[in-house]
């Protein structure tokens, strides 16, 4: 994919009709309970009307597309498993046994695994999607993560897995990641997309000690004194502090708005996907879901500048999209209300009466 | 039931034994994860370990009772829905068409409808659980809503289909009502087992204007003032100014903690009903799940007395354990994350690595 190609795929990206709102608002205040009770399961309801311009869209086929990348940054000792760990993952995902696998499974989602850059050659294993890049990011502490080639490799990854997603009939996109020490880029975007300080949005990730905390924060703010990204060009800040899942997921999220899918996104490193896909095209927020507010700090920073209130809080942090699976489960619940409730019209329950009461 | 066989159920409801929160968090700390990083749904996992005292519950069988019941106080004039609409809603759920059948069909729960105190003759209609104590409460503004041997029969009720769930192997109860103008008996008991104001813990129900607000909140101080409820006898709470679904649910919950299934309560009215069994046991707080935060201001009060965290916050203010339904599919994912995920020793994910780093 060229920057001209992406430049078009971002014009696809279109302002969602207004109209489309109160057409699903006039049906869900039609339902047999008082209006507005379901709170807002109508509003995701209303919003899936919208981003799909369909007035009963369907919510049968879900799919979770889960980004794994390893990084660089890995060799500074900042996270509390080892590299070995993403490749590991990846496996324990192809056999159905991590958390993802199992919140999916639930929820009735397809989670499918796509290696944009694990350091682990996996030899053509069946059901895993090889679009590895390199194997893993360079340490963004000592230089850029990758070249803008790469960085634009990485979205046009995304942006082709949400063209399948559309060609297969999904109707609910959901996102996740798997990439030891994949929340240092994500803090680093974080803080160059939303300007707050490092401090406050560099969390404890797997779980590390104060001490390492602090190293943290001072490889973070060594890449980005040293990579200087440029905050106005987002495919810079994704090539110089990013990661190749987190680009992945940035492009499945431009690539769903352009084709209308709704995309529920998972936590933190998603949210850093979507940081780098806002700043491509504001549009993309009023396509995407926040399934939940993570435990990470800086997911708060992100969450305010996507103006996104989130589904769920669960206090989660495991990252894999399983937020992202909750979530798709209670944006199905709003999709099913708009289907299956009874009208008024269609059964004999009683409307709300006149307000004015006898005194 | 007697009161002497009310208090043998009280009996039967014993503390949870921390043994088995230990045990159920040493088996999520040895799954492929980092430590603790599923948030809640750990804890929701541990707690279910301890109230069953399995290390590995099942949610395959989950049901949600909807107890129905019309009020006295209805004829105030306090509700936008007339009392009618209490049985063309119970007609609604038994075909199916209502908010909580569409919301449990998602998650597979069973929605079993009872007739508790509905002002309307079902005639033996099929899949109605008649159940009914009389064909609604009294005026509670004029004297007591019903008697105390009523009171206990409605506990009865509940305390019953606790036993009947149990039978039928259910692993996971909900609770839900459906009574036009039950938000006042609600507030009525969230006042005087809280002690809260009443203006901070009245809300506007089904959507009802701020005339009928300040009427409603007239009402309710009147029919405390009159009635004189004893908050140390919640059976004299309930018979005065409570309501027969309220009941129903309370001895729902008593039950289900006397048989250590655990209950997922829906909002305020399921939150008051929950008051009520808190007051006679204060242990059932332990096999509750609080599903979410309701509009209804006075639900925030009840939490906070029952020290219930809710799993979600969704703006909901519908009733008839459509909360319920959406936090039990919550419930279930954390009972799944113990049964299916691949544990370390299992696959080869390694753990994490010493917390001392290399300087």
């Amino acid at each position: 994919m060229t920057e001209k190609e992406l430049k078009k795929i971002l014009d696809q990206i279109k302002p969602l009709d207004r109209v489309f709102f109160e057409k699903a608002q006039a049906h869900l205040d039609n339902l047999t309970k008082p209006k507005g009770s379901l709170g807002r399961l109508e509003e995701i309801a209303a919003r899936v009307v919208a981003i799909t311009e369909k007035l009963r869209p369907q919510a049968a086929r879900k799919r979770i597309y889960v980004f794994a990348g390893d990084h660089g940054v890995e060799e500074e000792g900042i996270s509390c498993f080892p590299r070995e760990v993403t490749a590991q993952m990846v496996f324990n995902f192809l056999r159905g046994g991590a958390g993802i696998n199992v919140l999916a499974r639930q929820v009735g989602a397809e989670v499918l695994v796509v290696d944009v850059g694990v350091d682990h050659d996996f030899q053509g294993i069946s059901g895993l999607f090889d679009r590895k890049i390199a194997r893993g990011t360079r340490n963004l502490a000592r230089g850029p993560a990758m070249s803008r080639k790469q960085a634009i490799q990485s979205l046009a990854v995304g942006i082709e897995l949400a063209r399948e997603a559309h060609r297969d009939g999904v109707n609910l996109l959901g996102c996740g990641d798997m990439g030891i020490a994949n929340t240092t880029p994500s803090s680093a975007i974080t803080a160059v997309m939303t300007g707050e300080s490092l401090e406050k949005i560099t969390g404890k990730g797997t779980g590390i000690d104060p001490e390492r905390w602090r190293k943290k924060v001072r490889i973070i703010r060594q890449a980005i004194r040293k990579n200087r990204p440029n905050r106005n060009d987002p495919v810079d800040v994704l090539a110089k502090v990013g990661g190749f899942e987190i680009g992945g997921i940035a492009g499945l999220i431009l690539g769903a708005a352009s084709l209308r899918i709704p995309v529920v996104i998972d936590g933190f490193i998603s949210g850093a996907g979507a940081l780098i896909a806002a700043g491509l095209s504001p549009r993309v927020g009023e396509y995407i879901f926040a399934s939940h507010q993570s435990v990470e700090p800086g997911h708060r920073a992100i969450l305010k500048a996507l103006r996104q209130k989130p589904i769920l809080e669960l206090d989660l942090r495991l990252g894999e999209g399983t937020g992202a699976a909750l979530g798709i489960g209670i944006v199905e619940a709003a999709v099913r209300v708009l289907n299956e409730m009874a009208a008024f019209g269609e059964v004999s329950v009683s409307r709300e009466v006149n307000q004015s009461i006898e005194k």
